[in-house]
């Protein structure tokens, strides 16, 4: 998602922040070290911490203090990857074999629980209270949005309200408090730290809608995971509320969305449908509303070099539009 | 477990705890706020929160100051409860359907994760970073026991300090925080918290072998779940593991236990042989041993009602012996 020459300015230090993930999923429990060990492998993009320390350039930078921050994002997320994974009954992340389907639901269920306990150490070293209380209140909406992505699987009556509120809680928030939570640590003023929190909010609504549209229109290797995984989870997401709204084909997609049983061919012949109107162009543009408005808070934040960084990976979300 | 009468002292107190228990479970999401009231109608003991109550009257008590945390305390065992459940498969705790019986797996794990993220944003309002510290170390381990439990399920290869392990982390660990948080978050001396932590270090030890007697020595009814459920998942407790080393059907014994597909007659024959060798008096031994070192750390405790209370709850443990 972010390409590498964005990071540039953060590369050296985001592989310090590796190293101490590497620590601190470290557990004295083999099944426990072995699933730890097993999700670092799988990497990812390191996004969260990546945000903390971007955000952190806009006041007195110093790695030492980021760094339990930054680890214990990534910490918070790989805990809600894990038990996502029980949720979602998927097999595959990231195209690997997920916690879950090489070892046992229950210690996916405790692998989460350890890597959020672990974070809360990290966390608790701060003395400014704001960081336990913006993840903790971070946390609580993280899992409401769980919840309501369950309670809502399979069910078309849902309108664009809902799915901004779910991706909001599953996503935009975390997102939004990597920004936060690094500009404040840092110790930039209130005004910076605002746009800061806005632009790590709307950016993580346009990643989120973005990740929904590949859903539909990237192939598995790019994915990591079967195409159309949310279709076939019930899931409705962005385009599929367009299209069941718009398509002349609505009626059969509905169909297939509300089956719990529907194969492969299904799916693909509901995204199909999806790909038929214009829900996928709609979908991207709103994205791109979302990346304008995250541009438009850089606007308070002083003319440093991070400051076009933080423009740029806006610019980045969408290209692969055209 | 704690006689109403013991609890005079904190009754009122309690009662309020209760009412904030109810805030704090209290969901804008329905699959939400029900499980979390089903989980609240359970009712327990609010054994943590007691704790908590109780060793603050050996410093500045206050209600306001304490609420939060006999609150977060309540809400982490809660929801370790509801891992638990989905862990153990079980589907009556307390007499009652389990979260996961009545809803669905998914649902116990986010409301889990829910209210272990709600405990966190009461916690995060203490300034002294040791109720954060505390609770956040005590999480990692309770983890580590889960994960202990689960990985040593059905092997007959255990000692006593793998037993010792896990309970440490499973129950003594949080029991003892609450004694330790309610004394620091009222401002008692040092040598004070330090007497209360062992106090409830010592008391979760025999609380929790207690418990795993009861497991096979108590009915149903008592119980709220079948008896023997520990035996049927292959959790090595205490009587079983004297049984398997002294008993002269310790053969027979293995076999039952290392079977992943045994019904409640093999069940119950296995209570029979640990019942039928010294196993039941040589646990309640050991957990007497803990009791006595329990009241031995109330040496350091001025001499005021609650110390006296403390010391009838260690004396009341054992007392379903005679």
């Amino acid at each position: 998602m972010i390409e590498h020459a964005l990071l540039r300015d953060i590369k050296k230090d985001l592989k310090l922040v590796e190293i101490e993930l590497n620590y601190y999923v470290d557990a004295p429990i083999q099944p426990l070290a072995d699933s730890s060990a097993h999700l670092l492998r799988a990497g990812g993009k390191r996004l969260r911490p990546a945000f903390a320390l971007l955000a952190a350039k806009f006041g007195e930078y110093s790695l030492d203090k980021l760094l339990p921050l930054a680890v214990s994002l990534e910490l918070i997320h790989m805990a809600s990857l894990v038990h996502d994974d029980v949720v979602d009954e998927s097999l595959t992340r990231r195209g690997r074999p997920t916690v879950r389907a090489q070892w046992d639901n229950r210690v996916s269920i405790h692998t989460g629980d350890y890597l959020f306990a672990k974070s809360l150490i990290l966390i608790s070293q701060y003395e400014d209270a704001r960081v336990a209380q913006v993840l903790s209140q971070v946390s609580v909406k993280m899992c409401q949005g769980e919840i309501e992505q369950i309670s809502t699987a399979f069910d078309a009556q849902q309108h664009l309200k809902d799915y901004f509120y779910r991706i909001k809680r599953k996503t935009a928030l975390l997102i939004s408090a990597s920004c936060q939570l690094g500009s404040i640590v840092s110790g930039a003023s209130d005004e910076i730290v605002k746009g800061l929190t806005f632009y790590g909010y709307y950016l993580g609504m346009a990643f989120q809608i973005t990740d929904d549209i590949l859903d539909m229109i990237a192939d598995e290797a790019e994915l990591g995971k079967p195409v159309g995984s949310d279709l076939r989870q019930g899931i409705v997401t962005l385009p599929v509320i367009y299209a069941l709204k718009h398509s002349d084909k609505r009626e059969e997609l509905l169909e297939i969305l509300v089956d719990r049983r529907k194969g492969q061919p299904a799916v693909l012949r509901a995204i199909e449908i999806v790909k038929g109107c214009e829900a996928i162009d709609y979908s991207f543009n709103i994205s791109e509303k979302y990346l304008e408005k995250a541009k438009k808070q850089l606007d308070v934040l002083p003319n440093i070099k991070t400051k076009r960084t933080l423009q740029r990976i806006a610019d980045f979300i969408n290209i692969r539009r055209y």
